[in-house]
């Protein structure tokens, strides 16, 4: 436990009469509540600057994957490396529970040696936008449809599920997409998908264009977030709300660039709008672990500020906050940190304590103070955090000594004569009307 | 530079015709393109588990962020403690072109000491959720109510600025919000606020509940948003689509819990809607310093996939990626690195490269290769990158080998045997199916 905190034992989470972020029933289409996990951290995840994964690892990592419940995992093309190839169809051979898929180009080529892999699923991809398509493969609308139709009809002759998907959504032609959408649609592939490759979409557009190509095809809809501009968690849980079935996520987010939709975050986001349905699926308690295995095996920190499991996702600081969270901590949660096996924290060593806090802290020393007597002691413990930062010793040695003092008659100092630890020289009348 | 990455030396950025990430002209209420800032690092921030600011440290943040270009800096309340009311009147006395707010609990007593620090503003903040008012300060609508009115009406009388917040909005009932917002903007408040306290929100309930509020109220909105669900950022923009003028941020999002929206985060969310406003205003190459200020002085490090700094926030590695960037960045950026002082960098040692990625390396190093050449190259390079982590040397010293062989014909190997470096026995006939 970090310097200067104290766990919150006592779990007063109240059951809560009605769940205002839930999903919303006016959205017909909505399929906030059912949606599926395509998790990319051996794909997408690949393609992050620092990853280099070794067959053993891929296999622990998807292992741990398919232990927390994930609906699909997606590994790197067979046709990137020759190692590429023989990993996916390692992992083929796991027998694992969740549907293993395979992310190709739209290329008979790519096609051909993905179906040999033992692959449950084949995701294809191709730029539709301008930019892709003058710079990338350089080929027009018709022929990228002729090239759609060609693989996917191949792809489904060998009996497994195909996804079609865009690249760039965003920013290609709406009419040109949608045709392409419905073609693909009407051969009979599995989903179709939209990818917000440069991470530019926002909220609003990504709903708009999930409800407009909701009506236009039958099959599912999936969704592949960037995180360039900060959004991807959100607009993964717009386009759920749009009707979109299953997201793409990597754990922390790892992919091109800074990533994308972070299966942990996403998780923070579903378990606020759906409490059941996400413990019912998916094993919280090991994401931490999975987060761990990820992070080392790339080689970087979670960071501070990660949803979940960042160090202080569930640390309260400020006096007012702390107040409310002893007394019930629905005041200042939206997640109950039991949920994922982690525990909250006050932090009550600092100059923003209140004396809630600090008598929470009382407490667990087992000491016996007053109301009175605990504001008496927080604006001691407040003045000695006006001048230097706290640890969780300093604080116990202020109540510790205070209690002395109390409890020891003959040798009781007046009132507002500083005790141990305590700089002198402060304004006193300042520091009381700090009293919380 | 890190191991393995090259510079992309030339900015080839192309002016494009027409932006759609920019304000939907639609929304006739919407303040996208004129939004301001409200800095909290030094209020909000504070709350943040690992904060203790001295008074130096707070000046010299306080400078940064108005050097950056901040419209307000908002500080601790003063009666926080006797040091937080002293170094509200020390940056009052700074000069700034940025104006000074303090945030204060809806009370007299809070009020009273404000008023004297010489801030420009004073931010009032009650809670009005079920839950704070049950478990916080206990007060019903009609008391809060009265509260703010007298608060407001004493700080107005005082000639500085005015904000009314609620606490934890979206748990709030929306009528007692309504109710109280047009009450408190009928006597002159400046702007209310609306803050999701817990980061419960969506965007389409940001969108909402700001669209409404703005029909109600004729003063400005500022929101403030929690970022538990990972949806701070987005929430921030979907707020100014809705009507929104000012949002609350800090650097690097810290706060309390894994804090707000990050001032970094949001300024990547709004140069890809008005790249034009955001430039003249705020000054984007300075926002790497700022950061590494504040994460020094919180001792924390810049999480590896922060928006804009993060170490990959610019770095492409895929084949296909890499070839499409080396024709024309905006094929896989919206973000120009070069606006926040930065560099975009071709990750292209490791087995996901493509040949166009090693031909850049090529002519980096000066060396002359056909393009039949570059891929036989990179067939080594990629076998290579199967079998174990490659860094730029392991790169380069099989580009020079290979060329060394090409230009000295008495020695030159047969096409196909291996050259130094590369582990001998792998596939050749797979690794020419890899190529890209």
């Amino acid at each position: 436990m970090p310097e200067g905190f104290t766990k919150v034992t006592e779990d007063v989470h109240k059951p809560e009469v009605q769940n205002p972020y839930g999903p919303n029933p006016a959205d017909f289409l909505s399929n906030v509540s059912e949606f599926e996990l395509i998790e990319s951290t051996l794909r997408e995840g690949e393609q992050f600057a620092n990853a280099f994964f070794s067959t053993e690892k891929k296999i622990e990592i998807a292992k741990a994957l398919d232990d927390f419940g994930v609906d699909y995992i997606e590994l790197t093309s067979p046709v990137a490396s020759e190692q590429s190839r023989r990993d996916c169809e390692a992992i083929c051979k796991l027998g694992l529970r969740a549907k293993i898929l395979t992310h190709i180009r739209c290329h008979m080529d790519d096609a051909k040696v993905a179906v040999e892999t033992g692959v449950d699923g084949v995701d294809v991809v191709i730029g539709t936008s301008q930019f892709l398509r003058q710079y990338s493969h350089g080929k027009d609308m018709n022929y990228i449809a002729q090239l759609a139709v060609e693989v996917i009809e191949f792809v489904k002759s060998k009996g497994i599920e195909i996804r079609f998907s865009s690249e760039d959504s965003f920013r290609s032609d709406l009419v040109d997409l949608l045709n392409i959408y419905r073609t693909v649609d009407k051969i009979g592939v599995n989903r179709v998908g939209i990818a917000d490759t440069v991470g530019c979409a926002n909220p609003r557009q990504v709903y708009e264009l999930v409800r407009t190509l909701k009506s236009v095809v039958k099959c599912d809809i999936e969704c592949h977030f960037h995180n360039d501009t900060g959004c991807a968690i959100a607009n993964a849980y717009t386009a759920l709300e749009g009707g979109a079935k299953l997201i793409d996520v990597s754990v922390l987010g790892i992919g091109e660039r800074n990533g994308i939709t972070p299966l942990g975050g996403l998780m923070a986001r579903m378990i606020a709008a759906d409490r059941d349905y996400v413990l019912s699926k998916y094993k919280l308690h090991k994401l931490r672990d999975l987060e761990n295995l990820v992070a080392e095996a790339v080689q970087v920190n979670i960071p501070f500020n990660n949803p979940i499991t960042g160090f202080c996702a569930f640390t309260h600081k400020a006096g007012i906050h702390a107040k409310a969270i002893l007394a019930n901590p629905s005041t200042y949660e939206i997640l109950n940190p039991s949920d994922f096996g982690l525990t909250r924290y006050i932090h009550f060593a600092n100059r923003l304590t209140g004396w809630n806090a600090i008598k929470s802290r009382v407490d667990q020393l087992n000491l016996h103070l007053t109301d009175e007597q605990c504001k008496e002691v927080t604006n001691k413990i407040k003045k000695l955090g006006d001048v230097r930062s706290l640890n969780i010793d300093d604080v116990d040695s202020i109540i510790k000594d205070f209690h002395a003092d109390l409890t020891t008659p003959a040798v009781r100092p007046t009132i507002g004569e500083p005790v141990p630890h305590v700089i002198e020289g402060l304004d006193e009348s300042a520091a009381k009307r700090a009293k919380q």
